[in-house]
C-alpha cells in the first residue's frame, strides 16, 4: 500500500510534486486541491481528481500527508494551521524571520489533532538549514557563508516588471565567483552584501519606453538592487521566450573553522546545488519529507517538525538493514 | 552539569577528541583509558586522569558517552559490543562490509544493558554517509560518485612501508580532476578505478637500496595500487618531515539525478570536504554524535545507532527554538 499524497494549490510546486510522486513507487497521488474552479485545472496525472479546496475537509481518510504548495506571504500562515487539523501536512514556508510563530502556530494545532506537520522544507530553508546545522555543529570555531545562485529570483523579477515601461523581464542572483573563492580557501573574509552576490536582469521594454530610465530606476531601487552591483540587458521577448524560460537555480552552503589544541588545522565543509529547476528539486524535498512525516505520525509522534528534528532514515523507503548495508 | 567523555584509546584519534572537547562549553572530559601503561600516557588536558582499560567497569558512574579510539580491523568489533554494557559508546568503525554484523553485536548489548551506541561516526562511513542518504531520498532517479582525498591515506602508506629497502613513506589519492568535471557536469560517466582516483607516493629509500625495483613493486601491488596511475618520488627524511608531516584528507559526494514529467531536468548535488587534520575532523564528528547519544538516552531511547537514525537537533546544544531561528 502507498502513501497517500494530498497537493493544494497547483502551480509551480504543485505541479513539480506531481512529477516528484511519479519517481516513488511508494507515493501515489490521491487528489488535488484548488482555489480555482476545479473544472478548469488540468493535471497531468490519468484518472486522479481535482477538487475545490472547500471540499477538502470531506477527503481527510483518503489522504495520508497533504503537501501545501501555497506562497509564504499570505497562503501558508493560515492554510498549515488550518489544515493540519484533519492532515498530516507539508509546507515550504520561507519567510525566514517568521519561522518561530509559524512554528507556534502549527504546533498547537498538530499537537491537539494529533498530526504532524513539518514545515519550511525545500532547500533553503531545508536542505542548505541542515548543512548549516550540522556544519555548526561539527565546526564549533568557524564561520558560516551562503551563496545563492546562478538563479532566478522570482522577487526581483517580478520587483523589475513593475516598473512602468516594463513589458517582461527575469532576474538573475549570482554569486561574486571571487567572494566564493576566497572563502573555499579558508581566508574567512569579511562580505558586504555588494561583494557576496551580483544582480543580472533581462528586460523585455514596451515599445518606445525610455530604457535609460528603466535602468536607472532598475539599479536605484531600495533592498532589491541599490545594494547590489546590477547589469540590465534590454532583450527582445522572442530571446526571453528561448533563453530565459527555465527557473534554475541553486547555491552554496560553506562552513570553514578550525580544530586542534591551539586552532592549528582549518577544514572547509561546503554543500552546493546546481538545479535546472527549483520548484521540482524543491517538490522533490517535499516527497521526501512527506514519507518522513507518515512513518512519524504512524509511530505516534504529533506536533509541528521542521528538518531538524527528522531522523535521515525516515526519508528513504528503505528500512534500516537495507540503509546501512547500500549508503551507510 | 557538562556531559562527561571518556576517551578509550589515545592515538591520534583520542588526542582529536581531547582537542575537541575543548571546543565545546557543554561537553568536558571526565578520563583517558589506555592498553598501555598509564603512567607512561601523558595528555593535554590538566587534571584528568589517564586510567589502565582494566579498570574501565569501575567509572561507569563518572561517565556518560564512551567514545572508542580503536581501529577497525581487530579493536572496535570487540571494543563496541563489550563497553557499550556499561556506557552510551560512541565508535568509528568504518569497515563498509561488516557494518551489518556490527550493528547487530552492538544492538543486542545496548539494548540489553539500557544503553546507546553510535556506530560508524566520522566523514565516510558518517557526513558522507548521511549525503549519500539526503541526495537518494531527494533525487530518486540518479547516480551516485564518492571521490576521495587530496589526502594521506594510512593503509597504503603503511603498505609502503612494508616493502624491504623503504624507510619510511607517505601516499595520497587524488580523484581525477577530469573525471570530477564530467560528474559536477553531470555527464554521468562511467567511471573506473582507475579513471576516478590516482596515487601519488613519496619514499624515503634505506641507503643503497634499489630505487628500481621499489617503485616496481609498488606500482604493482595488488589491490593496493595496480589498479591505479601510481607516481612515486623518492625523497629525503627531512623532506617527508617538513613537506608531509599532516594528515590532510578530504573529498566529494555526488549525485547527479534528473526530475519533471519526462526527467527533463538535471540536478547536482555535491558535498564535500577540505580537512587539513582527518583525525581532527573525525574527531570532531565524534563529539557531536556524543552529545546526541547521551541526549537520546536521557529520553530512554537504547539499542545500536547510525547518523541514519539521529534527528539533527540532538547534535546540537542550542534549543529546538534557537536553532529554528539561527540556523533554518
Amino acid at each position: 500500500m502507498s502513501i497517500r499524497i494530498g497537493i493544494l494549490g497547483y502551480g509551480n510546486l504543485g505541479r513539480g510534486v506531481e512529477c516528484a510522486i511519479k519517481q516513488n513507487n511508494d507515493i501515489s497521488l490521491a487528489a488535488v486541491f484548488t482555489r480555482r474552479d476545479p473544472s478548469e485545472v488540468e493535471i497531468l496525472t490519468e484518472g486522479v481528481k481535482v477538487y475545490s479546496v472547500n471540499d477538502i475537509e470531506a477527503h481527510k481518510n483518503e489522504i495520508d500527508v497533504m503537501i501545501l504548495c501555497g506562497g509564504s506571504a499570505t497562503d501558508l500562515p493560515e492554510q498549515t494551521p488550518e489544515y493540519v487539523k484533519y492532515f498530516n501536512v507539508i509546507d515550504s514556508f520561507d519567510t525566514h524571520a517568521k519561522i518561530p510563530e509559524h512554528f507556534m502556530a502549527v504546533d498547537a494545532e498538530a499537537k491537539a489533532n494529533g498530526h504532524v506537520g513539518i514545515i519550511s522544507v525545500g532547500w533553503d530553508p531545508g536542505m542548505f538549514s541542515l548543512n548549516r546545522l550540522y556544519a555548526n555543529a561539527i565546526l564549533t570555531d568557524g564561520n558560516d557563508y551562503t551563496f545563492w545562485g546562478r538563479g532566478v529570483s522570482q522577487g526581483h523579477s517580478d520587483a523589475v516588471r513593475r516598473i512602468d515601461g516594463v513589458k517582461d523581464a527575469r532576474q538573475y542572483t549570482v554569486p561574486v565567483e571571487k567572494a566564493l573563492e576566497s572563502v573555499r580557501n579558508g581566508e574567512n573574509p569579511e562580505l558586504s552584501t555588494r561583494e557576496k552576490h551580483m544582480r543580472e536582469c533581462y528586460v523585455v521594454a514596451e515599445e518606445g519606453a525610455d530604457l535609460k530610465r528603466i535602468e536607472n530606476e532598475i539599479k536605484t531601487m531600495p533592498n532589491y538592487f541599490a545594494d547590489y552591483d546590477t547589469t540590465v540587458h534590454f532583450i527582445s521577448e522572442d530571446e526571453l521566450l528561448a533563453n530565459h524560460a527555465g527557473i534554475p537555480h541553486g547555491g552554496s552552503v560553506i562552513r570553514t573553522g578550525r580544530t586542534g589544541w591551539n586552532g592549528e588545522h582549518k577544514h572547509v565543509i561546503e554543500y552546493s546545488l546546481k538545479l535546472d529547476s527549483n520548484p521540482e528539486f524543491t517538490s522533490s524535498v517535499l516527497i521526501a519529507y512527506a514519507r518522513a512525516a507518515y512513518q512519524m505520525n504512524k509511530e505516534g509522534q504529533t506536533g509541528c517538525k521542521t528538518v531538524f528534528d527528522v531522523a535521515p532514515a525516515y526519508l528513504c523507503s528503505q528500512s534500516g538493514e537495507e540503509l546501512r548495508k547500500n549508503l551507510l
